[in-house]
């Protein structure tokens, strides 16, 4: 049975209405990582924010960009990060989906959202960033680089890993971290929010045979 | 019950083995995207390469980053985005993880990931870089800047969504595309691939009242 389909092209799609603009083109490179990014201002008030917009961008260093919006809601976040120099970023899991999602309500710069959540600040080895204790892997950054995005207005901050705290039981002796375990969650699109699925892993690929699963 | 935390500093980070750090780091920020990109050579010969590391980075312009190593098998990919100025992102789902983890391997530019994988090329309005057929969502993309990251040799490459392609059942009144109904799939470290779990979608978050099921 053929499917219809939807074709649009930089006129439609700039043609759209702005909120069903963002959803649809929110929606169309997949699943996105949901992370909480942990921040406190220069007066060590904590400040808390979700964002789907964090990508792995180097193993050795260590390093992960984000991409900061400053025309929305987590608008203190890169203050901070530019202020302090340092934040983390705490994985969404299905048990805090609900006030991980709340943490983007435009609070006034004296609320913290964690206590605007129920969300719990945890402080690690004096890192300079609160972490979030509800969340199961967490990553402490470094601001290495902060590069301005011209053509939008928005910010790609580059930071170095420089403190993990992730439940032992889940890391396989590759190294892999079992996610499903760790009951992590994926983002979709603007507001919808995702249980994974073990489908399979698959052997590293080589031209001359077929990919296994391990 | 207590569970024990694994927790690693950047020396223990920097002192893993090489393919147990990338595999541990990659896992950190929970579940990525995964997308085919297809690009051509200058003498029309299609390339495919499964990437995870698009990233949304506005809707207004459309605007999506990548992230691409060169050190690694997709190396053509960015000879041929640089030559061309154009490419095409396919949204991998659960029928094509197989082939499209296999175009990971190291095949030499004379060899199509198409044709060695068989997955089908197609041409959608003239766009000048190949589609997937077998995808159900699929991106065309003019290159629009170049961002070289010295600080690990990797390269941002940031595109502008030029033509879109969806099927029309899974796109929602409010411009959310559905990617459960697309069996849309996630990556989580190297070589995982996950179906997603409807968990839920929450209403726009304000400062005072919880956030509900949409």
């Amino acid at each position: 049975m053929e499917q219809s389909t939807a074709v649009h092209t930089l006129d439609s799609i700039l043609a759209m209405e702005k909120r069903y603009r963002a959803a649809f083109i929110n929606s169309l490179l997949g699943p996105k990582p949901g992370n909480l990014v942990g921040t406190q201002n220069r007066r060590h008030q904590a400040n808390l924010a979700i964002m789907s917009s964090a990508f792995h961008l180097g193993a050795s260093p260590p390093l992960v960009g984000l991409i900061i919006r400053p025309d929305v809601s987590p608008r203190h976040t890169l203050q901070n990060i530019l202020d302090t120099g340092y934040y983390t970023l705490n994985q969404l899991n299905a048990s805090i989906v609900v006030p991980g999602h709340q943490t983007s309500a435009r609070y006034p710069e004296e609320v913290s959202e964690f206590e605007a959540t129920g969300l719990t600040t945890e402080q690690i080895r004096q890192f300079p960033a609160p972490f979030v204790r509800e969340s199961l892997i967490k990553i402490g950054l470094k601001l290495l680089e902060h590069h301005p995005i011209k053509i939008n207005g928005t910010h790609l901050i580059i930071g170095e890993v420089q403190l993990v705290s992730v439940p032992q039981q889940a890391i396989g002796d590759d190294g892999h971290i079992d996610l499903v375990s760790a009951d992590a969650v994926g983002i979709t699109g603007l507001d919808s929010y995702h249980r994974l699925e073990q489908l399979q892993r698959l052997s590293y690929a080589k031209v001359d045979k077929d990919p296994e699963p391990i």
